[in-house]
């Protein structure tokens, strides 16, 4: 990021020495974008080359750790499905005050977007917290990925003027009441779902449930802008009934609505005008 | 995109000839990111280097066109708030047909990402139907420049676990069916609105009307992740009753929900433990 445009989230005290460290401890949160590791930003490469210590997740491509110096530590957290969240989570906090303190620059990578179901929001209270510097360069999430790759617009004039993003994550059969499903079915056009494959029955039920038409399209698009991205399309009616498409599986966003037709209106049009054109 | 892991949207008969025109045309639509121009993607950079023509809006930034080979045809398409969409939108179309049928590389560049609120989808309906193959490069939605910018994450384990992106545009006071500002309010916990200074004191007050408290924070922010970017908080009673803050102009995203505490939060714990380090 050039200096004379750097991103204002920058804080202009860098250079001070934090309460209880050395100076020039900082941290940067960086998306890795949803896959392909070429869908980081430019900024979140350059934020890689200038690291001292890299901390990532499983969903971080590990092409992307070559943009490292040779010397960085590299920090791989390794949380999988299932695990649970609150160790792991109360580690890379004690991770970032080490480190940030002893004057290190600290880029914590995340796949997608780190404010966006990423927990940004709580390494940055405790980098605050703590005293250390801290910024965040933003990515590509996850449903964006899966939108260009299935080349589906998650808003169009004509079916979609408004999108949100949930988890699935145990919502559904848990009972979360962190989602209201019926309310979201109503009050949006696309709905996005992150980590929900697991649940897809249970989910798409409720969306039935609530007054979603069972024939409206639920695109599933399994490792996005990887080289084995899969994307299936089914009807809600179907998976509500638990016919999953064989293959679908983690990691997967499932967008559910009417946009989900532009992928087969697309093929449909290349497949009767122009063979092979636009497959 | 190395070519061993390429997007798997590029369509496989690339070189393919169009049904009326010259072989090699395509179109890439590419998400330019919420500002910054070090916020493009690695791959969508290293698209533009492989342009024949160059499609641009405004809220594209200019340092992005020198990406672009100097022989590259540029179309600054020069859209303005207020302007009427459609004949522009047309006339994208038209140049989309016309430079790929005359077997060129398209490049169509977006603010933001070109599948939320972009209009990639009638772009690509109109490759496929006229034969020229298409791609997408996705990007970093403005949202996400945002929320980086002001340092608030839009979910968070104890105050959203759902965010709903839509537009404010027009919506509020002529009525638009295409948003329900009274069930949004109640299904999702955070919502970003694009588009939206505007008819910021009507959507506020249908959102109070809604039944969101009025003290619930509003952050306003201007021009993210450009050098003069500004953020501001204000509480969503006082924006319904048309208190807006001096400075507050389009181009701007609007995060309603509890998670703009988190700005607040971390800047009186930085002030009051360590003075400058992370304001």
């Amino acid at each position: 990021m050039g200096a004379a445009r750097g991103l204002a989230g920058q804080p202009a005290g860098a250079a001070e020495p934090p309460a209880n460290g050395r100076a020039g401890g900082r941290l940067t949160l960086v998306g890795a974008g949803p896959g392909d590791p070429d869908l980081i930003t430019v900024a979140g490469r350059d934020a890689l080359r200038a690291a001292d210590v890299v901390i990532y997740d499983r969903l971080v491509h590990p092409e992307l750790l070559r943009h490292a110096p040779a010397s960085a530590v590299r920090v791989y957290l390794g949380k999988r499905p299932g695990e649970p969240h609150q160790p792991t989570q109360d580690r890379i906090h004690d991770l970032i005050v080490e480190h940030g303190r002893a004057g290190r620059h600290v880029i914590r990578l995340k796949g997608g977007d780190p404010m966006l179901f990423g927990r940004g929001g709580e390494e940055l209270e405790v980098a605050a917290r703590a005293g250390i510097p801290a910024r965040v360069i933003p990515g590509v999430t996850a449903a964006l990925g899966a939108a260009a790759a299935a080349r589906l617009p998650l808003t169009h004039r004509e079916l979609a003027s408004s999108v949100a993003f949930v988890t699935g994550c145990g919502a559904a059969h848990r009972g979360d009441p962190g989602v209201d499903w019926a309310a979201l079915a109503r009050a949006v056009d696309t709905i996005v779902i992150y980590m929900g494959v697991e649940h897809l029955t249970g989910i798409a039920a409720a969306l039935v449930a609530a007054g979603r038409p069972a024939g409206q399209p639920v695109a599933l698009v399994c490792r996005a802008t990887l080289a084995d991205e899969a994307v299936f399309v089914a009807a809600l009616g179907d998976l509500a009934a638990g016919l999953t498409p064989a293959g679908v599986e983690a990691p997967a966003a499932i967008i559910v609505g009417e946009v989900a037709r532009c992928r087969e209106a697309s093929r449909q049009v290349a497949a009767a005008g122009v063979p092979a054109a636009a497959g």
